[in-house]
């Protein structure tokens, strides 16, 4: 490298993977780890009880209600919202070395708490994953729970309003049903052509 | 797609490589054409003699120096410059056409024609191109011609005073020897990266 010319060192992302409700958010996360791309994963707190197979501290931090209120409390968390009654919450300690050590910094995380990294982070980058159609949306809705039709009117609507948020991000990946590689290389060229800013984003939480 | 939500129609880009002389900007637009990338390639203006091989139209519109002059006169020109006594330049018509007919406008174009793309059109797109060391700069810069120590000397403070015009620029892309398709991978996340901002550029000419 010849010095001088080039910008400073790497500077790590800090990333965000949103989208609606039916986008595909967890395929795509869980895509990205299975590749095993070189970025910290943040690992959530949570409320609710493990599930089979789940592993402290590797899918979620499984925290009871009382410490998740002292974490809140204390100022330990970025972001945190209530899912189905149960608390999900992003330590702001793991992203913060997680930078600190020059990793990018992946977290998923739904429109409204994307928003809210946003205010505290002018400078994350935001990706907002769309799916390919409506129709599309409307059959992963479907398929996630059996719901009453009410549920499911509610959920759409629910979806439609996120989509409308998208002003708020940097980027959209489309995420279409048997496409699931194509949006996970698309999400890999945005971090790679970011690294490449001469103007790079400047994150501090 | 799901109709209101999408960013508008793809927009075209209007993309610049540049970089300071010894970047290897002739080898990576050369790379990006052997791969038959979907790109209109801007096919510059000049008043030197064609050499052997080279096709009128294809790689250069070769002009008398009196049609240039008028070029110039009747503001045809976005861009030109004068290279060893010959001019060349680029045609308006040209990249308006084919940012018109929706197609994304690659231009090879020095630090300084960079500059002056840049205020014309705030929202091209600029690349710029980067060695991977000095010495490798200086080699290249040596093996192209059979100078005078001083030419040579010249060509670097030349190439030194380019490379601190980055901060001008978007992204730069490293082109080490022998590291050519990785110089152009990158070229190409980037565009395609660009291709999915929610605010994307606006390219007026």
């Amino acid at each position: 490298m010849i010095a001088g010319f080039y910008p400073a060192a790497r500077q790590p992302l800090l990333i965000v993977i949103s989208g609606a409700s039916g986008a595909g958010k967890d395929s795509v996360l869980q895509r990205m780890k299975d590749r095993g791309l070189p970025f910290h994963f943040v690992v959530t707190a949570t409320t609710r009880k493990p599930r089979p197979g789940e592993k402290d501290g590797r899918d979620y931090f499984f925290v009871s209600h009382e410490r998740f209120a002292a974490m809140i409390e204390k100022g330990e968390l970025l972001e945190h919202a209530i899912v189905y009654s149960d608390y999900k919450g992003i330590p702001r300690q793991q992203v913060r070395q997680a930078l600190d050590s020059g990793q990018d910094v992946v977290m998923r995380i739904d429109v409204q708490g994307a928003e809210t990294i946003r205010a505290l982070c002018p400078e994350a980058l935001l990706i907002f994953l769309v799916p390919a159609s409506e129709d599309e949306m409307v059959r992963r809705l479907k398929a996630r729970k059996t719901e009453t039709p009410q549920d499911l009117q509610l959920r759409i609507e629910t979806a439609r309003q996120e989509l409308q948020r998208m002003h708020v991000f940097d980027y959209y990946v489309v995420n279409a049903d048997a496409q699931l590689d194509a949006a996970v290389d698309l999400i890999e060229a945005i971090i790679e052509a970011e690294h490449h800013r001469i103007h790079p984003r400047r994150v501090s939480l």
